[in-house]
């Protein structure tokens, strides 16, 4: 039978993450591709310990709840946003939700019309673009450097094209590690107030910060209560299946949010929701989250190093200093495109960089993940990469 | 700050449910409102033990995973699916969501452009509604009687409408208790073979049959494969906070939905669903749905006496057979969304019919709910609603 689908799917039609999420649970393929947390570091007792005391506290927890979620997490949340600087809300603005994802969702959803223009990164997080595609809405790409969105190029675009939302993953980016300087921060707020467009905020990683002696203050610290949402999540801290995370940001958003969740899905998991506020209150962690820096920056160096010693021809590279990602710029007569199938046939999996590109797409880019692997496949993988890379450059009659 | 709310969220702006829920956390109301489960009967022991096992094999199951959920559980329910007779199917035709409140929100999201008609049972659930409206959709109803919708009327919405969708809750419907018969179940699929058009079939309360000896064959039972969609939920088996619903249906359209679903929450809770595999395995399921039926049959069986012996003139009702809910037809005169704050105002709540009214709505109608409250609150609380509906009729002149 033919179906005649929504126009809005036509966006949805190809998925990047959904055929790299194949290619990371095939068995024997060392994968730098998902931007998983390792699973070994995983506070199993702590969330089991978490859940028992739930059950322990009888059967009323097991009941629907409201749609903004667990009053009790959501406070412990805010305190923990106003530690970093959000401070101009409530409870009543701080919802959870089935992971930061659904607030890219929801948040997309309450403001984006066909055709309204959202400002991106460029690179940005895939499946933020898939989001605002799917709602029809026309995405613009802003031109990075090593501190965020280059600050003449946002400027044009916001005169020429008037955006409606600004979306930005400005500490330790997915794809890119990188970090926004406190001055472009500080502009894009003045910006936003100046010409009336709202800013998600998505901070997933911001916890995973390798150098605890530098402050990032987040985007929606320096916004007076109006302009800015911040979202981040539980999944990179505490544990993914729990799929919890949260927004912070002015009521009559979300408001509006919660209203389209309640068409959505009534209310995300509110069991997780009450064992992440044991786990907040019954378990350090503050301290779990030391251990993941100090495994994940090991690692990090580790590949960096690998990387480095490979000496390609033409690599760009920088040092993250947080997060879960390399960005990778290689030689430009590369295409990780075409080089992915290869590379997976030799047993590694990466993404290649052109999907995260809302506007123009630099096909000699890549993302790799380090929070996954283990020391051993790091080295092994980055091996063959780095192999896979060289032979194609001589391919490609580039002097090795 | 004035923001500008893209144009689908204006639906949204008054919600019943959300009133509902917050009438229904106020102290000391018996609430015949929500459609809530007894907490009381939740097998609180079962869901403990069951985390308990996924806990006790180790740390993977808290990963991210796949966006069609946990493939052992989607063969359980597979299963299930093939025992109601629902056998056209595959695991990779089923997938696991938020509730099935979120397979009403992912379907309306891939199939309905905004214009695009969708037909429902007049009344039905008013939170499918809401999700259609956001949607953009033209929302008909077709007029019901206690065999489901009336073929003739339906019949000739098709003709005039031409619809691309039909949504039913055909066995203990939300709001009315009503079942289909199996001649309009068998029509209306024969219909949607003709004349083209997806059927979503909303089973919630399916299981929670009071009368074990008659059959009541899914729609989708009796479909080729092409045309219906199913849905339930654990939500009202084993328990809500799980948020664990799933859809079954053609391939085409599942695969769409895990597409929109993938931008909208990557995936739902893994490690609940985990835990419901090993509550299905380890725990006398249909077991545990017997008592409940038991103890709601003897509960609707007391309110249906009461309202019966209150003896209001004009007075609709049909006993359910099976489900949660009353479906009261009051006198002409009395409006029950009037009357919802005086009834508050008493300590009681109930949800006046309007909202749940694609096209005409009867002010006269509300619903109310037999499972949540206990046998003294429907005693206390059916006699506070008969005096009050008594005063009306007296207020409006009709004979008591």
């Amino acid at each position: 039978m033919n179906y005649t689908f929504a126009d809005r799917v036509r966006s949805l039609q190809s998925s990047a993450v959904r055929d790299i999420l194949k290619v990371v649970n095939q068995e024997g393929v060392i994968s730098f591709a998902g931007g998983l947390p390792d699973d070994q570091l995983f506070p199993l007792e702590g969330i089991a310990d978490s859940f028992a005391k739930v059950f322990a506290s009888g059967k009323h927890g097991l009941q629907y709840t409201e749609t903004e979620g667990y009053l009790p997490l959501r406070e412990i949340l805010l305190d923990r946003m106003e530690k970093k600087g959000i401070n101009n809300y409530t409870t009543k603005e701080l919802m959870l939700t089935t992971g930061s994802q659904q607030v890219i969702d929801l948040f997309a959803r309450v403001m984006l019309n066909p055709g309204d223009v959202i400002l991106t990164e460029d690179p940005t997080y895939l499946a933020a673009l898939q989001v605002f595609h799917s709602y029809e809405a026309t995405v613009i790409g802003v031109t990075t450097d090593e501190d965020g969105m280059i600050m003449e190029d946002l400027e044009e675009k916001i005169r020429v094209y008037q955006p409606k939302c600004i979306y930005v993953v400005p500490t330790f980016s997915n794809p890119s590690g990188k970090v926004w300087s406190y001055e472009r921060r500080e502009k894009l707020v003045s910006l936003a107030h100046e010409h009336n467009f709202i800013v998600l905020e998505d901070d997933p990683y911001g916890e995973l910060q390798f150098n605890r002696e530098e402050t990032y203050t987040p985007i929606a610290a320096l916004d007076n209560g109006t302009s800015v949402l911040y979202t981040s999540t539980f999944s990179k801290t505490a544990v993914p299946a729990l799929r919890t995370g949260w927004v912070v940001g002015p009521f009559e958003i979300i408001d509006m949010m919660s209203q389209a969740k309640q068409a959505n899905d009534l209310h995300s998991n509110s069991l997780s929701q009450q064992a992440l506020y044991h786990f907040c209150t019954s378990y350090d962690l503050d301290g779990h989250i030391e251990t993941l820096i100090s495994e994940y920056e090991s690692r990090m160096n580790l590949m960096y190093d690998l990387l480095k010693k490979a000496d390609l021809p033409g690599l760009k590279l920088t040092k993250p200093k947080g997060g879960m990602f390399f960005w990778l710029e290689l030689h430009e007569k590369l295409n990780t495109t075409e080089l992915l199938p290869k590379a997976v046939a030799r047993g590694v999996a990466y993404v290649p960089g052109e999907p995260f590109f809302a506007s123009q797409p630099k096909t000699n880019t890549l993302r790799l993940n380090f929070s996954h692997a283990t020391t051993t496949q790091i080295e092994h993988g980055i091996a063959i990469l780095t192999t896979l890379f060289k032979e194609a450059l001589e391919e490609a009659e580039v002097t090795v």
